[in-house]
């Protein structure tokens, strides 16, 4: 299978060069073309990377290049279904992964591409959870990693990231200007930096999409009942990876009505929602960003205008939930269903509380774990006391 | 299927008392014993739950009351194994359950057993990773949660039990005297304290061992290579169980010969492995506890003349390695094959490093996520710096 590159806005087509995967017209992020014509789910396969195989663009899967991402749970949340009056709700529970987040779905993918292109070095620029995937997956690879972070990353963060053996810079400075920055010393250097909207992570993305196709069968895309899989919104990679698992079930027939993405951002940095809602075109840098969802304060998404594309194609939509709807959403999914996720996922539930009862499934994907951000945690609402052991 | 609890010194049979579930005349931790005559592996079966349901003591599994824990990777570390001449090196990756450490395995069976039971309340005493993952479970479950933790316990654990809506303690004074109390309270206030050698725990740590299992095949066990599982040891209870995953296999003609298990303590809180070394029985209180590895730092483990008892019928082991050898061991695990565990799983890799190079299957089973300890990790040692933009 040959792989190229092509522009989703202008359909052209251009040879891999992963030190700007752009279009050079649009500057829209490109994304893998596969050259086979009759792609299929190999039904006899075992693991999911076998099945879906045609869709993905590595040579082959390489199991030493694995953490074992992937195979997540997808639990039913009844008590808190219950209570916004939405009997289907769901989470897809992409904390499970390796590192704690979604991120491991696209850095192997990426990761395999590095080493099947013959690089030695990869690097990434993060605000925490990308640093910490691509550290350990370079690692496991063998590969030298070089991370940038945000001057004011936690401590935490950079620990996570560095104890791979990655070389950990803060850089103090802007971070979109960064995200440029760093292509331009990938070429220089020859390293492969697989920032947040690679074009093989986003591949990697889809198989999480795959994933719930899979758990919920083809009948639940009959069109019968809605379904709504609710996305935390950052650089907009997520997002698109996981329709584009649903563009492609389509196009081989597997579905038939693909479901209703629902983008979802912190309102104190709402960039897609803000364009979603006022019908603008392209993404304005948001200003002033103030959210503790730090995991989805992204103001200037390269992917944004591609994710407002893909949304649309798909009838779905954006939404923005405010700070005190995340953090109340944050303790209800811990105390009502025992998950434990960071402020970005949360916002997840928030969203799909505020649409009101109804039908249909509702999946939640939530993306990271809440032991990355446990400092975000309002303490005050915790009941933890103090006692001596004769007074209990 | 009727259970009842045996006492694994003398063989006298109890009924259930979960408020003390200890034998009257030898102290020692009582187990489930099995009513059914014939119990074999269900073949046909699909989950875990259902292929080893012949072995487990709940009525039935209910998926409303799991958070996917287990089906965790065995992953080959081919650099690590190269490095240290032992080519079957494996890591049984318990890190990737739900709230990232092995307890969730015990955790599930025990609220199961609580829902059964009728309990509308549940305990436990800890120093960390066993909080977490029963306040989870508590709240999937929709019971009460009560955490006893020791004083000094970090924020960062505390935070990710009490989110879940435990009532977290923190309590001062002496913690074995801690463990005696806990079981006077719940009996006299209907509590199910689930402790760290609770029956049903034990049982639910039996999972791992048959996932072990299914992932060799039986053809590792016929006796023609040796297979070490290399785990952390702190109150006996996570040893104790996977052994008895493979006294059920033996016992139903399933493998020839158990794994010879190595018991790993840090040299610093090693009440076991001296016992072990000495030929000594019964354990006895180790002095002054000095270790970073704070999830095994147990002085006076109450599973520990259980666990020398199983290890000897395993023809197994015990180790202690020093703070120096598991710091060394956590930084290669992240480093070498990107699994950033806690000091505690990572003696494992040091107490296989010790034995030299030799063949057969080494499996170490690391029980816990490094992202609750990252204070401990030395960032002396990381390579972390700062840079402004227009000077990478």
């Amino acid at each position: 299978m040959m792989i190229a590159l092509e522009c989703p806005a202008c359909g052209n087509a251009y040879p891999l060069d992963i030190h700007w995967p752009f279009c050079p017209l649009h500057g829209w992020p490109l994304l893998i073309h596969y050259g086979a014509k009759h792609r299929r789910i190999r039904e006899s396969a075992g693991s999911i990377y076998e099945r879906y195989a045609d869709f993905l663009p590595w040579r082959r899967f390489d199991p030493g290049l694995s953490l074992g991402e992937g195979g997540t749970p997808l639990l039913p949340l009844h008590r808190l279904a219950a209570e916004i009056g939405r009997p289907g709700l769901l989470a897809k529970n992409e904390m499970m992964n390796p590192t704690g987040s979604f991120k491991d779905r696209g850095t192997v993918v990426a990761m395999t591409m590095a080493v099947e292109l013959g690089f030695r070095s990869v690097g990434t620029i993060s605000t925490g959870n990308m640093a910490g995937s691509t550290a350990a997956y370079a690692a496991k690879a063998g590969l030298k990693s070089l991370i940038y972070v945000k001057d004011g990353t936690s401590r935490e963060k950079i620990t996570a990231a560095a104890i791979h053996g990655a070389s950990v810079i803060k850089v103090r400075g802007d971070y979109p200007a960064l995200f440029k920055r760093s292509f331009e010393i990938g070429r220089a250097r020859n390293i492969f930096f697989m920032n947040s909207v690679d074009p093989f992570r986003i591949e990697g993305y889809k198989v999480a999409g795959f994933e719930i196709f899979d758990a919920l069968g083809p009948s639940a895309f009959d069109g019968r009942r809605p379904v709504r899989i609710f996305v935390p919104v950052s650089a907009g990679g997520h997002l698109i990876g996981l329709i584009r698992a649903f563009f492609d079930l389509k196009e081989m027939g597997a579905i038939r009505v693909p479901p209703r993405f629902v983008g979802v951002q912190a309102a104190g940095c709402a960039p897609i929602a803000r364009a979603f809602v006022r019908g603008e075109a392209p993404v304005r840098r948001f200003p002033r960003p103030r959210t503790i969802a730090h995991a989805i304060s992204n103001p200037f998404p390269p992917g944004g205008d591609l994710a407002l594309r893909y949304l649309r194609a798909v009838h779905g939509t954006m939404s923005a939930v405010t700070e005190r709807e995340l953090l109340r959403a944050q303790t209800e999914l811990a105390s009502g269903e025992g998950l434990f996720c960071d402020p970005a996922s949360a916002v997840t539930l928030a969203a799909a509380r505020k649409l009101g009862p109804g039908h249909g499934f509702d999946v939640l994907v939530l993306t990271g774990s809440g032991l990355k951000t446990v400092e975000d945690v309002n303490s005050a609402a915790l009941d933890v006391n103090e006692r001596d052991l004769d007074n209990l």
